[in-house]
């Protein structure tokens, strides 16, 4: 997949309108900050990496209008309470002399990250393994080539024979709409599940490793798609290696991983799915965005650095 | 709700055609016993209990037509392969001297059980509960009443206030088409989630109680609706005490729970969800109906004669 997730082009940043994939690809102007701010909200754009990268842009986006920085940076930050890379990308962008070019650098490195990441990551992986992954940490969740799907192509291009299982990661899909896509665009032999499949799949052997992204990584655990928790329940109780693949900026070294705020999404995302509505009307719905997997149930975190130790 | 999910009527099975819920009430005839085959394969009728019953009535069906019965019983037996429920009820009726005769008393049976494991399990819930349950394991699961949802009937008819959590149940979504409807129905307090939103919900706190049905109960665990071994696995790691509700017809001493057959059923109940498509066209989808939850992760099995440590 030679596209970028991430575009700068002409003073505007060009998106991959993750809603409307897989069964069209097209592109999400971002003309100034608030269209950035409203990008992040709505997951136009989505996956830590890309939110960190995406959001310096909008940074840059407002100094380039001459539009009050330090408001429009606040107000990026107040996008998506999750994901530390968002406040990690503004912050350092703040504190650049030239936000536009600390943005295009964040940019260069996430892509050398992610290969980094895979190169760490692929020897884990070995000839015949089948990998399971939940939500996505690919390409689109980066600028390009992806966290967990990069380790996963990776390994792909050394030539070890896998096969990829996705779960869809309701409510939003994800995995079905997103992963499943990426390595189908790749190749990659991909089989889709629900995600409460995971567990049997585990129980009856069929899964050698299970790769995941995250949100944040701190004192305690990380911070993931909503579901990572149950993945890692299940890969603990099958002793299947459960590994996290993310960048050094996905670190928060400031709080105990429970501390943090997990978002709430609108229940709307629960009662559809895919346009169609699955429960009866006037029902009630609590929509958690993310999860924590506690230090316990990690095998290695997959960085550019290597594969450390949860905290 | 007065309503049944099977009435015999005039020498028909009226089953309520539970893939048409919560949108419509809708029923399906069944006027000889191959219609109750296709009833029972199409998922028209689920659930343990039900399904036992409506077999039952397939087998009077085809000694009333003057066909012949043993082929017919083999046939219905061949429907569904993971309930023990099924070859329980059309064992016992090919035993007796006049099987509809038979059918009716199993049906007034159910009813009676049903009642008796909400008596006993009541005793479980306290005032205040937030309850859990996966999948359906209520009236629509049985003649009436319910097993699981017949325990939280139980408690709310003794004026314990509680909450419902339903998971959605992915991928047939028994769980927010049905689960929710028959609470919404009694005007119990229901909230639905996605599957892998209980994780964080026990991990917050959230959930007093989890109850479940089971489709098999054997040596070693019991065997329900995939995902309920991904709730108990977290249930345990929380500490939240994990029943499973299920009439004595659910136990097989015959066989050890990993020996049974697992049914398998088609991709296209992953690839679509309330007839929407969620995945990339020529995507494949592994779609397991059930899973195995091992004794060791359940607090008790509410049964009609009390509550029963696993086997």
């Amino acid at each position: 997949m030679n596209m970028k997730t991430i575009e700068w082009k002409d003073g505007e940043l060009v998106l991959i309108d993750q809603r409307k994939l897989p069964d069209s690809l097209e592109y999400f102007r971002c003309r100034d900050y608030r269209d950035v701010i409203y990008a992040i909200k709505n997951m136009v754009v989505r996956g830590a990496p890309a939110i960190g990268v995406t959001a310096a842009f909008g940074v840059a986006m407002a100094e380039l209008a001459g539009e009050d920085v330090e408001v429009a940076a606040e107000e990026i930050k107040a996008s998506r309470p999750t994901a530390v890379n968002l406040f990690w990308a503004v912050d350092r962008v703040m504190k650049s002399e030239s936000p536009l070019d600390e943005a295009i650098t964040m940019y260069m490195e996430d892509m050398e990250t992610n290969r980094a990441i895979g190169r760490h990551g692929a020897g884990l992986i070995e000839d015949g393994d089948t990998v399971l992954t939940h939500c996505n940490a690919g390409a689109l969740a980066c600028v390009d080539y992806g966290t967990a799907l990069g380790v996963i192509r990776a390994a792909w291009d050394d030539g070890k024979r896998l096969t990829v299982i996705c779960d869809e990661t309701r409510p939003v899909g994800q995995g079905a709409r997103l992963s499943v896509w990426e390595m189908q665009q790749e190749g990659i032999p991909v089989k889709l599940i629900t995600d409460v499949a995971a567990g049997y799949l585990m129980q009856t052997g069929m899964i050698d490793k299970v790769i995941i992204g995250a949100d944040r990584i701190a004192e305690g655990g990380v911070a993931n798609k909503i579901g990572s928790l149950m993945v890692a329940l299940a890969a603990k109780r099958f002793n299947v290696p459960f590994y996290v693949a993310a960048p050094m900026s996905t670190f928060d070294t400031e709080n105990s991983i429970y501390d943090i705020e997990i978002e709430e999404r609108d229940p709307a995302e629960v009662l559809y799915y895919g346009g169609c509505r699955i429960a009866p009307q006037d029902t009630e719905a609590i929509n958690p965005a993310f999860d924590i997997v506690p230090s316990d149930l990690i095998s290695g975190i997959i960085t550019e650095k290597g594969i450390l130790d949860p905290l």
